[in-house]
């Protein structure tokens, strides 16, 4: 028992002098459970934590629903502070086992953090507002910490590669529908604005008609009545229709270049064909040795 | 006629010590027919099935029509005793014949088998009650069992070992999907919660909006009406409409290297790896000639 | 002017025994311009045709505008006689120089060409019913022929030649949105049913929407209330969103394959490799000359 | 500041004979700001022309609100007068010393860049009437100036000759579009005519419907009550869902070949050919080896 208080002790008070190497392993051994995922505990501490991540986001979704805030709004309050006193220990803790406590802190996981567990505190002195709400939900990008857990690092990463890589041909894309979709809402602003003035009230609302339509999302609630109006509006959908897969196709396409590039480049030394596949030891054209290097080889021959 | 009676008999009573032979050699070529399709009689029992089957479809489907149900509603009511009843002897017969009856009885067709048969004279019982529908919609299942017959396994199959083979990048898609979907929805909880209280009503019926909008499906149901709110819905439909077919492209990407492989494949006649290119000459694993035949060379060497 | 009458007696008398060589000439060269398209006579006449054509829809098209046929319906009727006698001796022309004219009178072509000038026949005895309508469209099918002229019938045959052998993965593809739409439909029926029987008040019409939503089509004149309604409704969503473009991808590996093996097969004799280009004159992979026959080329060395 | 005036003064007098060669070499540097983008100056025009450009757009666009205009219409008025000066003072300089004056104001750029400062001018004399906005509108189109700006034109030329080579494809694909829509579209009018007559009013109001839903866009302002109809709907949105990223695959089909032919050619150092594919060991046009430099082979032979 006094082993266990002395513990919690040496973890809040940390630094003082008489048990410092005491601390220093303390904090080793924190850091890789916490920031670290590789051993039995670090794993066990990130199944905790993506369960108190997943609890603390049902409570905003439940709380936001009126029958059922109206219902067990008290228990999801008790709940939220649990969830937020844990947090607040965990963070605490990050801070203490930190290799640098201060490049943690104003990192953008260490903001997302702080900014988690701040407006339940500020609850306390403020009456539950609207505005406070928007950064409630702030906790819920602590949600991204679960993508650098598990295997699915490498999939993620090779996406984000592909999209860095295509990124101006996105730009392009991009460009163009926001320029087809300003001339195309100003045209129906003009058009229609006649006859259905509610509808294509102003070219921001027309615009925002021209996204709707050119995505082939439909929404409904702007429509056009005019026989021009309509006549536009088809080649607009045919239009987005037609372009529909173009950033995806380019970003596949990127995807598997890249693909192709780690698994299929092995370069033969004697006839120096580069497409031979990765499993490959000897040279589909040649027929050499591909872990020989040329050299030694020409010495033989 | 009294042949007839014997043998069915034989079915019923089965494993009466005297004709236990008879009973086999029955076993075997109703297990040919009921669970096996090369036999003519095997095919024949398989149209006969879909038959059923899709007349048992049809059934429920009309009976929920109320227009339908109010006139036919006594034959359709007649027709269903009558699949029941065959699908009642089709049940006993795979039960009887199937090789291991436990075994079948416990397996995921055996158990819909079941289930398809019992809601109907669990009616008699209870009065046509709501609940007693969505059991009877498991019949619906045994549609499955059509995916087993025909010439159509194997494109099937295909499709299924590439949808295996990309399960990893499909589960990274559908988590952004939730993410994006989940803090999006928060987001426009917030902004549209004030003037639009009614469609934006909490953060689920948000997240609803959410895929709504991110799928291009747009109902049209729930639509946001602030400057910022029609700001941010562009967005999320032009995210949308911009990967709307990357899993497509994962999923055909591995399809298309799946089928490359099958067709691609040339084999090396000394040490039997299949995986050469096509355009390769000299094998990667063992450096033979691929286009040597592998007698005449052995009596070279 | 008397040759004239001649010529045209020639035609709508044909066969008379006096003058069959001359109705011979004359049918040879009209089968010419009607039927082909290669001299200039026959492109004159396709033009025309499809300067008819176009009429013709769009007669048909304005005239079921009601602001429109009250203003000029007159004018329409005169014009529809016009094109329909146009079309009567043209058919007429088509029946007498066709090298079979049974065979052509039976044929898809044909049959339109005799149903689109039908109709307006008959609504001289009869009054002008919606039903007749029907088969009037039916003179929109003609368009088709244009189809076959111009320049753009490989690329249509390339296209039709994929759809016919990705027929088997496309028919896999339909029959699972089918089961798909079947057992998500009943489902929802189940579950909406309830509380919401106006929108889903049977099975086939919860298909329907299940079809509009599959497809991120997206009405809104039928769309889920209850919370598991629309947490099924996502998930339908998403599945049509993550497949959209599973049967244009599989078709577009198709056309791909086919074009590739059209450009890209030159097999060289001596060392086998087929991926040679089709402009390459020697093998890639040996150097040999691709054109010269494998056997002169051993008696050489 | 008398050279200053002088030089404002060159602009404006231009060719008067005693200064031609000092307005030439204005002339020269002028041209450099103004039509190139490569030297320093000529980049910061681009950018504030960019800005002036984006101004204006912005300037059109709150006009367009009548929320905006109310309130904040003079300072736009105002902006708009000090956008409209500005351009004019741009097309006098572009024009003064455009090297073919004539050639430059009748190009596409120099007709765009007099409309968009012209109706202005002109709702002095007329009241702003809706008529002009029309004009006004055109404006917008000076924004494509940006698209020859920046490091983007590669991008946007490749996918624009992507474009240009699948042109035959994509008018196959269009004409399919149209053709599928004229006939489903008035099969539907038939069909929903009687029951549905608001919604399915006329044949080009159901191609209306027929274009929104084969895009899956889905307004629902059109939406099938009959059976019949619901049935062919469906029909509709699986074609439509089934072949929607056709016209995408095409064009990246394209975009990948253009690309693969830039990256994977390798030269011939004898005959200069440029197409030879990556692994290819001799040259497929004269059949010497790749891989042996040109000079170091002369000598050999």
């Amino acid at each position: 028992m006094k082993k266990i208080v002395k513990e919690i002790k040496l973890f809040f008070i940390g630094k003082s002098p008489e048990c410092k190497k005491g601390t220093a392993i303390w904090k080793a051994e924190l850091y890789e459970i916490i920031f670290e995922s590789d051993t039995v505990k670090g794993k066990i501490f990130d199944i905790i934590l993506l369960f108190f991540i997943t609890l603390s986001t049902l409570i905003i979704m439940l709380e936001s629903v009126p029958d059922i805030s109206s219902k067990i709004g008290f228990w999801l309050y008790i709940l939220d502070w649990w969830v937020t006193i844990s947090f607040t220990v965990e963070y605490i803790l990050r801070v203490s086992s930190a290799k640098k406590a201060r490049k943690y802190s104003t990192s953008f996981y260490g903001i997302i953090d702080i900014l988690s567990i701040i407006p339940t505190y500020l609850s306390i002195f403020f009456v539950q507002s609207h505005y406070l709400a928007i950064i409630r939900i702030l906790r819920l990008l602590r949600i991204f910490r679960i993508f650098k857990m598990g295997t699915y690092i490498d999939e993620s990463n090779s996406l984000l590669i592909s999209l860095r890589k295509s990124k101006r041909k996105i730009f392009v894309f991009l460009y163009f529908i926001i320029i087809t979709t300003l001339i195309l809402g100003s045209l129906m602003y003009v058009i229609e604005g006649g006859q259905n003035r509610e509808s294509f009230s102003s070219i921001p609302q027309s615009m925002y008609w021209a996204v709707v339509t050119l995505t082939t999302v439909g929404y409904g609630d702007v429509a056009p009545v005019t026989v021009l109006g309509k006549i536009i509006a088809s080649g607009i959908m045919i239009l987005g229709y037609s372009i529909i897969s173009v950033p995806a196709g380019l970003l596949s396409a990127e995807y598997t270049r890249q693909k192709k590039n780690q698994l299929n480049c092995k370069k033969c030394n004697f006839c120096n064909t580069i497409t031979n596949e990765a499993d490959a030891i000897y040279c589909k054209q040649c027929g050499h040795n591909l872990n020989m290097p040329a050299k030694n080889n020409e010495t033989n021959s």
